[in-house]
């Protein structure tokens, strides 16, 4: 029979895609979309790096095009591993690396490596909405542990304690998290390492925006507890390649064996092109001015996006992000929908934003707003049309 | 619990990649060892191109960089539909195609998409050995259509009905296959498709090496049986960017958009960098050049190395390959076990190649050598100690 798997009925269209998809509509029909829904930096890697990229290209010889070790290039392991010394003051030798074609590889292997049906997983609400369905896919149980606005999106570990069963298999954390910009606070971290260590579960970490901080200091929980924690990382960001679809994972190395193997059998190996450009990236004398210059960039528009909210939504409630690209903006004042708001918004008033029911279950009339992916005016006069369309909605 | 997934049992590391890591290990110790192992060309993507590619790195925008379609950019895919008109006169619109990140991605996504445990799949013996692992990770029985060097590696339909149970859910036909090098004869083909038609299966058609052919024609399965056949492609062989990852499956839409589900889920989308350079190469003036060029090159090293073998392995016997990259040398006169030679060839004489039984259960004393890796001097080489060795072993 030419039947389909059963299983995939769990996978669904990422909702940012399927906005992606009505966003190019619009623009073929002419419209100028304000673009506050990707998750995608404006600024392009460094120049200098692409130059050698662009320098290495005519070269007549298979190095650049060839297969590379599924684990990744020693060189850029070695490389990633001197990053996270140098960021974190971690020690994370290349043996316990292995590079993904992007973070959404690292995040597909890493569960299809340790997960069995009928395992529970911790997952923060709100909190950025990839895992879902994945976790359900390979037959877990996600179980939601609920933060709120008032406390800061900070986890209770009280409340994190009470979920935890002899089912559970892991605690996924999302910090700086997607949506909130939230930074988990560092007694917070130490108390579920203790909780992780103490009950024998994984603890996986999700560390995409890790070098994308406007404010307080990133919380390696690897340092707390090396043996439980897979952290999942990308390129998408920093340096800016999201296309390019590089990423990696670190942790214990039994972990790291299967989830290198489950990626030779995903893809083979991960894109040669941007493992050699971000090696070199990584080890060239402005990987740190780079990071520097984007942050003093995207702190601006932060803050511009901050104070235009503050005019434009005076009854929207958010905090304010320490990280991330992200202001996630509760207007429960205004509407009860986020999604009904977010295409009324898109169709009316040409602003593409992404509702909150994606993130949670509790925060479905709020939005979230990309303050990276459009330049300080339009992103003002995107905020500028949401609150002229909460006031026409409402 | 920190345990691991009990289904990646059903996972092992590829055996190309065990020899590659030995290999390297013996490269480190400064030996110098012919590699007539590796599918992996020896002759880059024209320059026209790179170049082209090299000027876009320049350029201060993010286009280059940012996320695409998941299933693949549209200039792509059109590309890629034009593509299979001019090559085999194939009618498939832009719609019915998915970009995945490899050839790899591509098989991953395609069993994934269509498997349900306990689902039985053909697979030819010998054929290439990427499927079986997968196969039995998604849970699928591996049923073995023998086929014989005496029947040069065509398949008997005969045999294939009576394998054929109300259980099966596809027939995996590569062709040029790796690693006998047979194209599908058009008899073969026309059988294989009514069979699939009347008893209602897939056919997962790999298609890796369909510009890579020396003599006769490329029979495309699709023409027919199009609602039967899910097509598997890969770019890492032409236009020789291995390490690239990029591949892309066409068949019915209902089964495409499973794929794009899937390999959004894994990867998000494919590498954009790969996608531009190719929808270029596609439609650049030189692409049928850069084929009839290869073929050149690649033909002349094949009747090197026919002739090497009948000189320094006489009682070598093979089939002349149609296509691939490929000759599939029986040494049953020589020796039993192919792996165990392999080995030895690769420690004392330093000649890499890959052992039959990982191809097959039967021709567990054959050796698949790959002519394209190595420049025609050193593939001799490579071969006159391959019967140096087989005299000293016997």
């Amino acid at each position: 029979m030419r039947d389909f798997s059963k299983r995939l009925a769990y996978l669904r269209e990422s909702p940012t895609r399927k906005i992606d998809a009505l966003r190019e509509r619009l623009k073929r029909e002419g419209k100028d979309v304000i673009i506050l829904s990707a998750g995608q930096p404006s600024i392009p890697p460094p120049l200098e790096v692409r130059q050698k990229m662009a320098e290495l290209l005519q070269e007549e010889s298979m190095e650049l095009y060839g297969y590379t070790p599924s684990q990744g290039i020693y060189e850029l392991r070695e490389a990633i591993s001197e990053d996270l010394r140098r960021l974190g003051g971690l020690d994370v030798s290349p043996d316990h690396i292995v590079v993904t074609a992007g973070g959404q590889a690292a995040m597909f292997s890493t569960l299809a490596s340790i997960l069995e049906p009928g395992d529970e997983v911790i997952l923060f609400d709100p909190t950025y909405f990839g895992y879902k369905p994945l976790l359900e896919y390979f037959g877990a149980r996600v179980v939601r542990l609920r933060t709120s606005l008032e406390e800061g999106y900070q986890p209770s570990v009280e409340r994190l304690k009470e979920l935890v069963s002899p089912k559970t298999k892991a605690v996924i954390i999302v910090s700086p998290d997607n949506p909130t910009g939230r930074l988990i606070s560092p007694d917070s971290a130490k108390a579920i390492a203790d909780l992780a260590i103490d009950n024998d579960i994984w603890l996986i970490t999700d560390e995409a925006y890790k070098t994308m901080i406007y404010e307080g200091e990133h919380v390696y929980l690897y340092k707390l507890a090396p043996e439980n924690v897979i952290s999942i990382n990308t390129f998408s960001k920093d340096p800016a390649i999201p296309g390019w679809r590089l990423g990696y994972v670190y942790g214990p190395k039994e972990a790291v064996s299967r989830i290198k193997l489950v990626n030779e059998e995903m893809v083979y190996c991960p894109p040669s092109f941007a493992q050699k450009m971000v090696a070199i990236y990584l080890r060239s004398d402005i990987r740190m001015k780079y990071v520097k210059d984007f942050i003093a960039a995207y702190r601006a528009r932060r803050d511009a996006a901050v104070d235009a909210l503050k005019r434009y939504v005076p009854e929207g409630k958010f905090k304010v992000p320490q990280g991330s690209m992200f202001i996630f903006v509760d207007l429960s004042s205004y509407i009860d929908d986020g999604e009904a708001f977010a295409q009324k918004l898109l169709q009316e008033y040409s602003v593409a934003l992404v509702p909150g029911n994606y993130f949670s279950e509790v925060y479905k009339a709020a939005v979230r707003i990309s303050f990276v992916a459009e330049k300080t005016e339009r992103l003002i006069e995107g905020i500028r049309r949401i609150g002229e369309a909460l006031v026409a909605y409402r």
